[in-house]
This record gives structure tokens, C-alpha cells and sequence, in this order.
């Protein structure tokens, strides 16, 4: 592949792009994963990535990418023939039932329009109807990767406690994590599943599950089989430092570098930035007279904006021209969204002249495909970004 | 951690020496998974990776570090309640036989004195005895990390196919793949199982299963759980190049340059330096009058050589020793050779002054524990080294 | 310092931004200097560092930054109390002349108005008029790198020709080099001077001289004294690829790795861009109502461009604003010009979206700076971008 | 070049082996040399190189590999037609002095045998006989790269102060500075000449002049040409952190983090660990049945040791097949010692089992050249490392 000058613009919702000093703390030399020195970097790790999981408790790390937190967060937890809740909220919500389904749990699957989060009321509805407590779970995609919109726990949280439901909430971050506020303790979140390649600023390889007491106390009599992703081995390795199997050492190297960024910066800070640049994309896409995915305000991704093409527009052609003229790439919608809409990811390691000029390349891009679109686009985003 | 100089030797079997080409390669910034420049990658990757399992067929890339390749081989290709015949070699087939009894499967386990192979004669005994076919699979780890012994792979092939047995042959590889010969097609292997943190000489985060057309048919009517390692929807992804969920791209650059390393150097040569280095290694254990705990000359390890240590002596507080003292990192006795053997692996990324530097260090060790060693160990192996 | 999310923008006139894999190739480990591997190497380099000045000749690898490199355009050629003929272009052009006259050198220095380049006619008349050939040198900077002003080298040339005048010229390359048009030979160039810094997109170290079959043929009579920046030695090392003391080693990977981005993409392509990129940012400042500093368009830089503040602003207030406020670092006027220009750099590894995103920047900090501007320059810079 | 498993043994005097630390931190973006980040960097870096010269005076930075820092000495100290007494201690004592009369200097080169040092009681003679005070320096290499002999500064030091002479102390430790004890202000020398890529660990491109009171006012008044080396500019930019010309940002990163590993480890212990493996290296050398080159053990040098081969070896053939062989770089004899000599270094970044490598291969390469050797000398090396 021929030399592109400059830098990539990796403007998919993730993979995002990775701080230099990150790679470079993933290049160190492995050392012996059941050495003094692997124990204390575990330990370490292990305790600091608790606050951005906004948890106390227990957070197991995988080396594995976050499909496999998804499974883990379900075979810990539940047994065959149980009943778990989902909202069809989009693509990976789908995909995380169909697993579901695959692991042999019966689903009950809440069907979408794929432009809003998963609705509350319907939470309560369907729990309060479940008077058996068929339902074991309640799963929700904090914010679909694939629409841009962002489901709103704590009132989801509060449709269970009304109901007096016992149903554990497992929640899937993994375009949220260190990027939308999210507190998996606050919230009363069983547990969380997270990724390290979005907002945690990492390559993939890596995940997560928080683990609510409530949730270990599920995973003692949970019956589907589970080896690889068991919280019990982990936990009790995980207690000095260590790991029952072995870990991806770099990764975790990685790891410590991106929690000293985030930290540095200041969750609160990461949040509002995040928020900052969702709403300048918001103001772009509509100065272009483009219309934003999500419909609801409350459920603004602070992650990434959808902007549907208008009809006739293959958005899949667009992102094709935007990458080959501007060596930039967006994400591709997906599932029942094929060429329907194109994705901006605005998270993780970000700042104002890279949305600035990420806006910018969208803006030419579709002048150049064709789509009439208002130049004021990118003059709305700017003056979001100079005046906040 | 004070800072010791020089550079650590980190010789336990396994994460091992990862060349620092790997590491900067692993240091490119990550890609569009779904781009074109990763479809690229993926289809050269897993065309490049064939040769080093000595196979035409497919190889699954996991994510996933490589005890995750072990439930893989197993859910894809085994039901709830079938058998498998399994060989108490060491800790490592102890621990998978205690995975396989975990997913649901009946495991019958041939007792072993962990100082050898599995038998080709009782897997023909067992398989000939079995008429009704209930084994369904014979699962043999190639190379034991945890003693140093290696299994006859193509004698074990043999037994089966005397008996006239449809077993599946599943061989796990973690410790040898890329360090000792392995021909997984020549052999009649169904599932060889690897990982990327030895012989292949990457960080630990990534594992592989290449799959036999008999392996590949028995997974279409296997029926334990499986949705993050199932073959399906990653064979028919990675038909393009791409895989189902997301991949961790940093480990494939660097998986890229190691490959490129073996092939450059020939695997034949590679095999042949760890077999040299092993020489070298038993002549120096030898010399220093203490004894391997490989028994059979036939099975000996060309990746590591566990030694036992005289008895009284506690071979953990040897180690401790000289990684305090040499900086340097050996391998503990497992399971039941604990404290009674330290493990020295010399596989990797590796030479021959490097193995006279970690020769030297376990000798000066062993005479700083007190230990009554001969101090003609190493001179014997340097005698191997120059002679050869 | 605190974490600033996301990757800053140096958008100085050099050091410019490096490419990762360069930085990668640097990190590489050392090598002996005197073996045979990086006698290959520097045999490789000696030869692949030509095409990039224009030349077929000898080009000198110093292991020092540029300013090293006038030094040794000066010692290698001159003898004490010669005359050169200069021109006041700008900074850089004062303390190179500055430099001659430390060095023992009497200094014709034509005097100008920092926005036009050295006039080929004052050469055509200063050389006419010195008949008795006391002018030994005529020292040029083709791009200065405080101004964004471009002297035109050929026509200098021509002048120098049309004088029949035996004068050397030596043009100082340091910001033009792999940025813009540039041919050593084809415009009978004597000494070309350039530094690792800037077009050739390494970080800061390395510079060079690349020598005219009459410069080399000065150097033998040449009587200021010289040591580290002795042609001699050098050349005579260079034969065979080795260096007459320690070279900088990592650098010369650095530069292997440059020159094969650069020749990836093609000379012409890299000069066309930018000019593309010089062009799109004039089109801003006009659209900004602000005013290039350059006033020839003959001499318009590929490299940066200069831009006058209104009276009454404070350039470097606006600079410290854009700097702590969007991540951005910009050139400040130099001598003359501190306070009355900033300069962006739009050279070496850099693409359009990264260009809109600093032009977004500079607008927006000089709105928050509150100097009137209006708000279309950014959209005519687009406008360029988006229809070449 | 075909790949070489495992890592190359970098052991000559220099370059050494480089931290991979090292290597990672000169990996980041280079940023603005003028910027405020810059400047803290700076101000930082050039406080806290003093201690490893053992210095509270400047200490000027070059961004130039170590030959230029010589001229710098001189340059900055002498004018035309000034006297330095010098010492023919070697190869790289016979280059200073050839720089020195090239630069216009008369030299007074005191013969030597390359097995010595520079001798106290010559210094003593000679400035007591200079009774006009024509020497205006006296220039003394530290640590002989080319022989493995260390002057005693301090005695010759102590000479000059006896004599009453008013004379200049010049002192190169390119080789020693970071590996042997050595004291700037304790031992009253005026200018310390030292490179980045020995003690240092660092790779070469930069170099340093530790300068005092009595230097700094010499300047004043030497007049000898120098821009590039003028201490002048940089004392005065170097008071708020920043350079006159452009540095080289990559490499200073990569000092920062040299200089904390140097003071992490504890200077006393790192001299400390150099003269044992220098004792240990001895050991080998006389157990080989060799010859050690350096005559008085007063002047063993920590950094390196010259091993003389037997009459009728040819020391490069031996090195030729130790490279081919064991993938190992040894010092070549220089100068009058070519072929009759190998050096072997042991400094930097390097530990004992590297150490007992690099002895290993060394022996093996004695035995494989047919050089009659006794295999006993690597085990006094380990004697004396195992027993310290």
C-alpha cells in the first residue's frame, strides 16, 4: 500500500486512536507473568481500574477482545433455559441476544427502531408482568456502537427496583467506558462489560467485567459452562496480583499508561470533552442540513454521531471516497443501517483541531459525492468548539 | 522496582524473548478492522501462518491467549457427555483434562509420573479396547512445559490409526509450535492448539487453532456451547481476510514480523538451534551432576529442560535466588514438582551466548545456594555449542 | 505537564511532525559502527540521499544539526578573509552571515526587506561590478524559514552565468528540502546545506552538504581551519559506507526509513502537495482579511506561510492562546518580525485533513484573541482542497 | 542480512548496548524546541546532567557525536599558535592532538607506549620546564578506548598544581564519563569532553563540554574561530532552558531517561559494578593464558580491557569468526594495535550473565580460531562474579 502522507484519521467508533505513549509503554520486554515484579504491576492494575468502571468491587480482566466479556458476563451468571430481557437497540445489541441465544438461554428480545435507547417504561412493563421472576437478566448496550444513542441506566436501574424485580442488569460499555459517564456502583449495575479499544485508548485484546456482589453471588450457582471467562479462578488469582492463566502482559502495560491519562485529565474532564465534540458533530451535521441518527436528546451519544445520507445516497460510497481522497475512515452502518448512515467516532485520545478537521473531511467528502450539503456544516461545529 | 542493569534474562519456557522488531512492529498505530488495509493483512496473515503448523488447511487466530485455544478445540468439535482420552503428562494436561470435565465432557486420564510422553502403546491399547467408539477424541500436549517432555506425536497418530479408532486427534502445541518439528497435516493432527507467547516469539494476547476437514465435519454436529470461539462465523469471515468480532490488529503486526523471522531463518534451521541449545543445556545439567526429568531420550524437550534438584534442596528458594542475584527468571516446578525442580527455557527468540549467559547464571546460582554442583557443567555445554 | 488528549499539532516551520515509522526505525538498537552490517547500510544511505537533492554527486552526513552544516558549506570552500556575497531575506539569512563573519570572512550583505528573496539582478550587479573576483561565495537561503519567502534559485544562477563570475554558490536547503522543488545539479549549485528536521521528516541531529565537482576542487586550496566538518576525511570514509568517527547511528535508520517514504510517494507528488497545501492556507489568510507576508507570488513557500498580524495585535499573545487552548504550536516572528507574524508550517509528514485542522485553529484563536476576522477563511482553504 | 535469533552482543567499547527504556523515550513526538514544554525539558535535563560529571558548574549539551566535542574544548579555550602539552596514551590521544594541529595549534606530544597512561611525573617535568608559560593546556584522554588504560586524573591534576603552572586541564571521558569515577570540580578539571553513547547508554549523536570558571574566562579571550562550539550563545540560551540552534529533541528525551537510570542504579554503584566486571573480564584473560594490554593495574579501565593476541594471530580474523559465529561485535586493535589486539566492552547497560556471555563466546571464538587457549578463563570470571 502505497505511503499516505500525514497521519491516518481512524475516525470509526473504535478502534480509536491510540496515544504515542501508550504504544510505547505496550513495547516493553514481557517479563515473567509469576514474577515479584508481574505481581505488583497486577495488583497495581487491578486496583486503579476501578474508578473508571466507577465500582469498588472486583474487575476481572480478560485477554480477550470484548466479544468475549459479552459471554462471560452471561455464562457467569446464568444457567440453561433462563430467561433474559433485551432491547433491540441496535446491531450489537442483536448480536449480543443472538449469542445469548447461541449459549442456550431464552431471550426476550424487545424489538427497536434502532434510533433510540432501551426504554424504561417497557423495563418496568416487562418486569412488572413477570411475577414468576422468569427473567434472570436484563441486558443493555450502554451505547450502541452502531446508532449513536446511549440508554439510560439509572432509569432502567430505577424500572427494576420499581418493579421489585429481582432480574440481575448487565450492561455492555464498551463504546461508553471512559467516555460517557457511567457508574456501575451509583447505578446498581450487576455487571458491566468493557472493551479496552474505545475509550480507554488501547489496541483490542482486552476486557472486562465489573462484578456487582450481587452478581458473584448469581455466579455460584450458575450452571452454564464456563472455563475460560470463570470469575472464579480469576478472582481468586487476581486477589495477589495474578492471573490463573496467562495474561497479555503488554496489553496491561498498555493499560497503565492510558489509566495515568485518564486520570491526569480527569474523568469529569474526559466526559465533558467527549460531550463538547458530540454536540459540534451534532451542530455540523445539521448545519449541513444532514439528520442525526438518534432522536432523542437524552440519548445523544457522547461517543459518536450516525448522520443518515439522504435517499439515493450510498453511504458506503461516500466513506469509500472520504477514505481514498482524505486517508480518512468512518465507520460503515451496519446490519439493517447498511448504507443508510456513516458513523463519526469522536472518542478517546481526541481533541478540538482533529474534530475540527475530521468535520472537515466529511464536509469535502460529501461535496465531492454528490450530496448537497450546506458548507455552514463545519462553521456551526467551529463555533461550538470556540465557544465552550 | 530498582532499576537492575543490563537486560533481564527472562528464561522460564514461555513468555519468551519477544525481538525488539516484534515489539516496534506492535507499536504502529492500530487500523480500521473493516478497511481495506486490514482485509490485506488479515488474508496475508492467515496464508502466512499455514506453514508453521506444517498445514495447507485453516487456522483460526483467537484474540484470546491460549488456554482460550483449548476450550476452542474442545467446544467445536465435542458434544455434552462425549469422551476423550486424555495422558497425565504434567500440570499442563492435568489442567485441560480439568477444562474438558468442566464443559461437561467425560474424560478418561491415563496416569503418567510426569517425567513421561504419552504413550503410543496405551492409546493403541485403549482405542483397540474401545470397540464402541465412545473416546471421541485423544488429546495429547506435544511438548509438557511444565517437565520439559515431549510427546511422539506421529507413533501417537499411528497407535490410532492401528486401532482402526475415528478419535479425533487434538494436540496441543503451546510450548512447541515454531521450536520443536510439527507437521500437523503429515501427522494426521484434527486440532493442533498454539499460542503466541513462545516459539513464535510474541507477547502473550493471541492463540490458534488449525483445523483438520475431519476436525472441521465433526464441528458441524458438535453441540457443547460456543459462540466466541466458534469456528463457523470466523472461517467464513476470514475468508476475506477479516474476522467476526474484533481483532487484536497490534498482535497481527506483530505476528507478521515474527513469522517473517522464522521463515527468513527456516524453520529447519529453527528447530535445529533449539534442539542444539537443549543438547547443550542436559550436557551442562549433566556436568553439574544433577539429573534431568525427562526420562526417555526420545522426548526430550527442545524448548526447555526442567532439572530436578537434590533432595533437601527447594528449588523455588534457587530461583528466588538468582533472579535476586543474576537478574534472571527460571521456571518453577508446577503442581506436584513443586520446589522440586526449576525449569530453564531456551526456546524463542535465543542464542547461543545468551544460553551460555543463563548457563552460567544457574550454575553461580546453584553454588550460591549451596548446592555441591560441578563446576565443569558449563563447560560442558559450551563444549556442545563450540562444537557443533 | 498535564495530559492534553489527543495528539498535538506542531505546525512550526520544523521540526516537523515525524512519521511513527520513522521514530520506529530509530528505535532499533544500535549497531557497531565499524562492521560489516552498517557498512551496507551506510553504503545504501550514502547512495538512496542523492536522488532527494538533485544531485548524482557526493552528499555529507554530518551527526550535528543543521547550523553545522552552514558551518561546514563555509570552512570546506573559504580561506580566511575571503569575501561572500549574502542577502538579508530574513533571520536565518542574518545569522548565517553573521556566522561568515565570526568565521573570519569579509561579508558583502545586500540588504532587504524580509518579504522578497535575494533578487537575481543585485547578484547579476554585485557580480559585474567585482571584476577582481574578490566575491568567493554567493550564500542563498532558498526557503526562509522566518518569512515563507522562496529565493529563486535558477535564476540566481543565470545571474551568477551571465556574469561569467567564478563564484561558489551555497544554498542553505534547511526548510525546502523534501518539500520543494529542488535540483542541486540541473541549477549548478556548488554547496547545498539542509538539515534532518524539517521535509525529510526526521527529528532534529543530522545535516548535510551535498558538494559540486568545484566546490570539491575549492576545498583542496580552502584555508579556514576545519575538523569535524572536514569534507575530506569524510568523503574518503564514505567510500566504503563508514563514517572517520562515530555517526549517528539511529538517525541513519531514521533517514532510511524517510527516504523511502519519500521516494514511496514520489518526489513530484510530495512537491505538488505542498504547494497545494501553501496554496489552500493563502486562500485562508485572505479569506481571514489578513496579509501572507510574502509579496512576490514567484516566491510564494511550499513549505510555510508568514502572516502579518493587524497593528495593535500581538502575535505571540495569539500564538500562546492557540497553543494553550487547541494544542497547537505555531512559528513566532523572529527577529524584525517578533510579535508582527506567526508562521504556519505546513511541511513534511502532513495531509489535508491535518491542514484544515490547523487552519481551524488559527481561526478560531484569532477570534478568541479578538482580532476581527472573518469567519470564510477556513471555507476557502476547503475550497482548494476539495477541487485539487 | 539474514535474521539472527536472539539478541545481538553489542561489545565494543562503544556504542553500547542501549536500554530499551532509552530507546522508547526518544520514540516520542519531537515537539517545539521553542515552546514552553521545551524549555522545562530543558532547564531539567541540563541541572541534572551535572552530577554524572560531578559538577555543579554548566555543562554544555551538543547536538553533535563526540569528536565535535573535542573541538569544542579547544576552540573555545585557545587561540592560534597556543601550546598543548598532550600524551600518546593511544589511538584516540593521537587523533586529539592531529585535531589540534589542524586547528592551528603547536602541540608538545609526549611519546608513549599504548600501555600506559598519561604519566604525572612527564606533566610535572614538563610544565616545571615551561617556566614562560607557553602550554596553555593539557590535554589528557580519560579512559583509552583503543587500549583499556585510564589516566589518573587527579595525580595529574596534582602535577600541574605543583608546578605552579597555570595551564589548562582538558580531559576526554567519551569512553569513561558514566563508567568510571570521575570529578569534575573535586579533581580541578576545566574542560570535560564527553559523548552520549558509552556510560551514558545512550546512542551517539550528542556530546558535552563540563566547563569551569577558569575555562569560561579563558574563553573570553581564546581566539580561535567557533560558532557552532561558541560556549557563549549556549551558556545564555541554556539559562532559561532553551539552545541557540535547533537540539536534538529525540535524544534528550532518551538523556532524561539515561540519567534515571543512572541515578536510580546510584552512581557508586554503577562504577562499582564496571570495575568488577572489568576484574572479572581480567580474570578470563589470564585464565585464557593471554595477555591483559594495560601494563599498571593503577590504570585498569572499568570500561574496556585490550586482550593481546599470541604472535601470529590475527586479532580481526579472530573477531571475524566471533561475529559469524556467535553473532558477537568485539573492539578492533587501532592504529599501531590493528590486528594485534581485540577490546572487549564492558560498560554500559550490561549485567553479569551478559558478561559471562560475552566471555563464553570469546572463549569459544579463541578455540574455534585455533588459538591455544585454557578453557579455565571463563571460569575465573565466574569466580570472581559469583564470589563479589
Amino acid at each position: 500500500m502505497t505511503y499516505a502522507a500525514g497521519r491516518h484519521f481512524l475516525q470509526i467508533p473504535g478502534p480509536t486512536n491510540v496515544p504515542d505513549s501508550v504504544l510505547r509503554a505496550m513495547s516493553a520486554a514481557t517479563i515473567d507473568h509469576r514474577g515479584p515484579e508481574f505481581g505488583e504491576l497486577g495488583a497495581q492494575l487491578l486496583r486503579d481500574v476501578r474508578p473508571v468502571f466507577g465500582t469498588t468491587g472486583p474487575v476481572v480482566i480478560y485477554p480477550a477482545t470484548g466479544t468475549g466479556a459479552w459471554e462471560a458476563a452471561l455464562v457467569n451468571t446464568l444457567s440453561p433455559g433462563d430467561t433474559v430481557l433485551t432491547f433491540e437497540t441496535g446491531h450489537f445489541a442483536t448480536l449480543w441476544q443472538d449469542m445469548a441465544r447461541s449459549l442456550g438461554l431464552e431471550v426476550d428480545f424487545v424489538p427497536g427502531d434502532w434510533r433510540h435507547g432501551a426504554d424504561p417504561a417497557v423495563v418496568a412493563e416487562r418486569l412488572t408482568a413477570d411475577t414468576a421472576h422468569r427473567i434472570r437478566a436484563v441486558c443493555v448496550v450502554h451505547n450502541e456502537t452502531s446508532t449513536g444513542v446511549t440508554s439510560r441506566i439509572p432509569e432502567i436501574r430505577a424500572a427494576i427496583d420499581a418493579a421489585g424485580h429481582p432480574a440481575l442488569l448487565l450492561v455492555d460499555t464498551i463504546s461508553s467506558l471512559g467516555s460517557i459517564d457511567y457508574r456501575h456502583d451509583e447505578w446498581g449495575v450487576d455487571v458491566t462489560v468493557a472493551g479496552s479499544q474505545k475509550g480507554l485508548m488501547l489496541p483490542p485484546g482486552m476486557s472486562f467485567n465489573a462484578i456487582s456482589a450481587k452478581a458473584l453471588e448469581a455466579s455460584a450457582t450458575a450452571r452454564l459452562p464456563r472455563t475460560f471467562w470463570d470469575w472464579g479462578p480469576m478472582l481468586a488469582a487476581n486477589e495477589r496480583g495474578y492471573f490463573p492463566y496467562t495474561p497479555n502482559t503488554n496489553l496491561l502495560y498498555g493499560l497503565r499508561e492510558a489509566l495515568r491519562l485518564l486520570y491526569d485529565e480527569g474523568l469529569e474532564n474526559v466526559f465533558a470533552r467527549h460531550a463538547r465534540h458530540a454536540e459540534a458533530t451534532r451542530a455540523a451535521v445539521r448545519g449541513w442540513g444532514l439528520e442525526v441518527l438518534a432522536l432523542d436528546e437524552r440519548e445523544y451519544s457522547g461517543a459518536l454521531t450516525a448522520v443518515l445520507v439522504p435517499d439515493g445516497v450510498d453511504a458506503d460510497k461516500v466513506r469509500a471516497l472520504i477514505l481514498d481522497r482524505f486517508d480518512m475512515s468512518l465507520g460503515a452502518g451496519l446490519g439493517r443501517l447498511a448504507g443508510r448512515v456513516f458513523r463519526i467516532g469522536h472518542l478517546g485520545s481526541f481533541n478540538d483541531l482533529t474534530l475540527a478537521g475530521t468535520l472537515a473531511g466529511v464536509q469535502m467528502g460529501l461535496g465531492l459525492a454528490g450530496v448537497a450539503v450546506d458548507g455552514r456544516g463545519l462553521d456551526a461545529a467551529l463555533e461550538v468548539l470556540q465557544d465552550s
